[in-house]
């Protein structure tokens, strides 16, 4: 029975676990659950994630939630993956781990609050909240940092000074695209200062091409949505300034 | 060479590895960086962990932290260690994974904010913040409320229906037993209405003891030490309430 992926592509996880089947030619089967409209709530998703999130696998009748694990069973599972995903060597397993770990408290907890906060929040019907986008940023500029210094300080391309990547570079780099929903002034502020990461998002987008841009494809989508409705609500502003200003001068 | 861990026992992750390592016979150094005295931010520990966070390990030339990343690397790395803690079987491995990649962004990340919101600001400069308490407080009742409903539905002692316990099963009750530093009726509150989290706890404690009361041993007098503060609080608060009426009724 083929591997089932339920996953939206809106979601970076999501996308990194796609991303890994396609690069790694693992047969799958995609299965869309739609976070707009709130499929993962549905009695349906529920029997195969309790805890309602996406992404989740169904492998014959093993089921399984939360990408990075997701990402280690497919490596360990399926014939063809090459060991630069996730090493045979144990040290070189527990780098990986350990960075995979700290991106969860580190830059995913920032990017996903900052996304909410101030850009996804109307579509799930709650407002934008400055201050907590403003915090929230704090600790993506704080995680990017430590992956300059810290992660990519090697010679090498990739996390830890590796010349190939792996399920730690597909999984922060998927994080990190996730910014793209942002006015590309704040994105351009977060991520200037840290041309080492801009250099390892390219080599990563190139190691994993076609692939890559495909599943990122919804996302550039939104990203030219919401900068339209940025410009209209600009817009909508500048004309209602006007309008204040001219009755008084008539 | 000896494994050398560093770690501060008042660091529910710390006390993880820590008592991983006497359960499983593994001889280590223990090497305190006192996070009151914020020895982790040390230029001496910092060339240990460059991230400045406790635990850490020193393996020969290895140096590795965060400790979900840590506990796998022993289970892996050193004889003698019982497969139940981190099975070779791949599909029960990626369950285990998939419970401590969980327990970041939920237990963990709840009870963090609770005890430092509610308790140990004060000891780092900080203003208590009961707001962010609150917040806190309610991911950890739900993060609670999934264990016992997902993680604990089988009929097994442990995580995902085991009779021995896993390295999750220690990482996370090592979290839950944080909860020790609150006030009493705030810790009733919460843990509570979980009555199979409470034999869960129970069982982890009886299946690593004595080293898993050693290792809490710092714990339960910071526990008679806060509980001290406020009963001393609450009596200056009664006088002072007292002197406040006594004059208006002379």
């Amino acid at each position: 029975m083929k591997l089932k992926v339920y996953a939206d592509r809106m979601s970076q996880p999501s996308r990194a676990v796609i991303i890994f089947c396609k690069v790694n030619g693992i047969d799958f089967e995609e299965i869309r659950v739609d976070l707009s409209k709130r499929q993962q709530l549905s009695p349906e998703f529920k029997e195969i994630n309790p805890l309602q999130k996406v992404p989740a696998i169904v492998d014959g009748r093993f089921k399984l939630f939360e990408s990075h694990a997701i990402l280690i069973y497919l490596a360990c599972s399926f014939r063809g993956v090459a060991d630069h995903w996730y090493p045979a060597d144990v040290s070189r397993k527990a780098k990986i781990h350990s960075v995979l770990d700290w991106h969860h408290s580190n830059l995913r907890q920032g990017a996903v609050g900052l996304i909410l906060n101030s850009v996804l929040a109307p579509v799930f019907g709650l407002p934008l909240d400055p201050q907590a986008a403003a915090e929230s940023e704090k600790l993506v500029s704080l995680s990017l940092s430590k992956i300059e210094s810290v992660s990519l300080k090697g010679n090498g391309r990739f996390l830890l000074g590796g010349f190939q990547p792996s399920i730690a570079d597909l999984s922060l780099v998927c994080e990190i695209l996730q910014l793209e929903l942002l006015d590309e002034k704040d994105r351009s502020r977060i991520l200037g200062p840290h041309k080492k990461v801009q250099k390892w998002i390219e080599d990563t987008r190139n190691a994993t091409r076609p692939h890559f841009d495909e599943a990122h494809d919804i996302l550039y989508k939104a990203k030219a949505k919401f900068q339209l409705q940025r410009s209209v609500a600009a817009n909508d502003e500048r004309e209602s300034s006007i309008k204040k200003v001219l009755p008084s001068k008539m």
